[in-house]
């Protein structure tokens, strides 16, 4: 379903030659660095390396909202209803990830990808960067029960491809990934203890900043969504984690995820539920983590766990626990700043800077 | 010389509660919520609260550049003629901060505040952005002698005042600071050990990369300084450390932090250096601390101990250990973001969402 070029890392001396070569020293542009070079190993598989200036091209921040089962026992700080008066403050352009997209010229769009009571005509018609792609009203609660049918993980994979398609064909070279969902923490969490095969001490965290007694009840709940699992399958076959405890945000996510790096661009992670769906991205096609830069270190501590997994080091540590895609939005600055230092930073020769 | 307001507090709790209004969990933004508290803070001074929006106006680098006389001892990766060909690579357009604030679209002036030999009329001419205000040929080798005279220390901190001055009277209200000067970090590590009674492993470091026979002379030659003080002058007299450790960039930098402070601007302090600079602002006028944002955790282990006596989290951490302010440059983004979450962001009552 995804076919995923693995990095041809032949470049890879002559891009780290032209960054050595810049007025600096080395390697003093920490972090930067890197993300040029991988940046410049993305954009540079189809062509030659020589007349390659790194290009941010409208980069663009997909919103997947949906609604979680499990939310029902009461285990965020908020209703299940939030999500849908949220995905309204979205289009609305009320919302964080709004104002940050804004102050960094990132286009946005929000994608219902299943909350569970879908817009009406007059609320879809508030803003036009709004897409219905629908593949149910929430997932299951995952507690007792697998979170949707294998038929709805293949159709989100195909929605999430889908779109961002789209938006590569209208000029797009960076994905920007958000997400709006009432109870996905608890999502997230069971798909790292499973993959982790940590206990839930390790993978569950207070969210948005539920009190003790809602915090015992989501390790609980998790724990028994894990526990339904038939633990050959978690790592034979990829799909099936994807099916049993993920979102439909999450699964469209995946999809969006591959579909980037099979198209060849640079996918900015943000926290702890996009981290989720890009370890399943990878558990489907190890040739992804190539493509993603991690935006943001959660202040959920058992992201830090995950991020591991994907020997993954995010460029911003600012204590955000809000989701939305605002660690990926804030970051992109820094992508912009790592291309203009490959692209304009004079050579020592050029410069006549002895060294 | 510096008249600084003490923050008015009165308006904290107000602030805090526009913050929680905003429509996401409290606390939820982490760092940026601070941060845009703080430029409250700072821009409400003189006005009404209610009407008040955050104003991110014409934010603008001044880069100060000046040699050291221990330099003369190999302690650095470069000869100090480095220093002279930087600042012509900064009006080239070429250098790292240059890029840094094209990308931000951060005004830049550098400021030749005593290199070794001055620019010719013909390299003066090169950009309108630079500004001569040398304080002489480069500071005396302090490791065994006084930097600068007493009268050196005056002209300096009223030429960083001036710089100051004139930029916000052209409609700056982010002051952000950047240095280069062979040699400088070594005199950062003087002021940081003789402020915080540290020895020198505690308070030298590699600098940009120097090597291990380096890195001996160098933390012997910083002992050495330090040795030569008068333990009692340190904190008694808070002009004593300029004159005795501190660089001519160094100088002009205490001024224009000092200069901001009183004129109720914001200050972005970048590096190992720019942080010493705050330092030492800080034991002239205590109150300057409030004006203070951190950008960036420099890779050099010394700014922890630096940043802790100020009580100062960066925004950044991206292990960088160039200089020039391009820590302070690529945390602007940052200051745009919490300001326009602080303006435009939905309250829970606008936004209809409950909780």
């Amino acid at each position: 379903m995804f076919s995923i070029k693995p990095f041809n890392t032949d470049k890879s001396a002559a891009i780290q030659q032209v960054i050595d070569s810049k007025t600096k020293p080395l390697g003093a542009l920490g972090q930067l660095e890197s993300l040029a070079k991988q940046l410049m190993l993305i954009q540079s598989q189809n062509c030659e390396l020589a007349t390659k200036t790194l290009i941010i091209s409208q980069p663009t921040m997909l919103v997947f909202a949906a609604d979680h089962g499990m939310a029902e026992h009461g285990i965020s700080i908020a209703p299940s209803e939030v999500t849908r008066q949220m995905v309204l403050n979205f289009l609305h352009g009320g919302a964080a990830i709004n104002c940050f997209c804004r102050s960094n010229n990132i286009a946005m769009k929000v994608i219902d990808a299943g909350i569970n009571t879908p817009l009406t005509s007059a609320e879809k018609s508030i803003s036009e960067h709004f897409i219905e792609q629908r593949l149910g009203a929430g997932i299951n609660d995952t507690s007792t029960t697998r979170a949707m049918t294998s038929s709805q993980v293949q159709q989100g994979l195909l929605y999430g491809k889908k779109i961002t398609t789209d938006i590569i064909n209208q000029g797009c070279n960076i994905l920007l990934l958000g997400e709006m969902g009432i109870g996905n923490t608890s999502a997230a969490s069971a798909i790292l203890s499973a993959y982790s095969q940590q206990d839930c001490e390790q993978c569950v965290g207070k969210g948005t900043g539920i009190n003790s007694q809602q915090f015992s009840i989501k390790k609980h709940l998790v724990a028994q969504a894990v526990s339904r699992l038939d633990p050959e399958k978690i790592f034979t076959d990829p799909y099936y984690l994807l099916k049993e405890l993920a979102g439909f945000e999450m699964v469209q996510m995946v999809g969006a995820i591959l579909a980037a790096a099979e198209q060849g661009i640079a996918v900015l992670i943000d926290g702890f539920i996009v981290t989720s769906a890009a370890l399943m991205a990878e558990k489907i096609n190890p040739n992804v983590r190539d493509y993603l830069i991690f935006a943001h270190q959660s202040n959920e501590h058992a992201h830090q766990l995950m991020l591991t997994m994907l020997e993954a080091k995010p460029l911003l540590n600012l204590d955000l626990r809000l989701g939305e895609g605002t660690g990926a939005a804030l970051a992109l600055p820094l992508l912009k700043a790592a291309a203009s230092f490959y692209n304009e930073m004079a050579s020592f020769e050029s410069a006549g800077v002895t060294v």
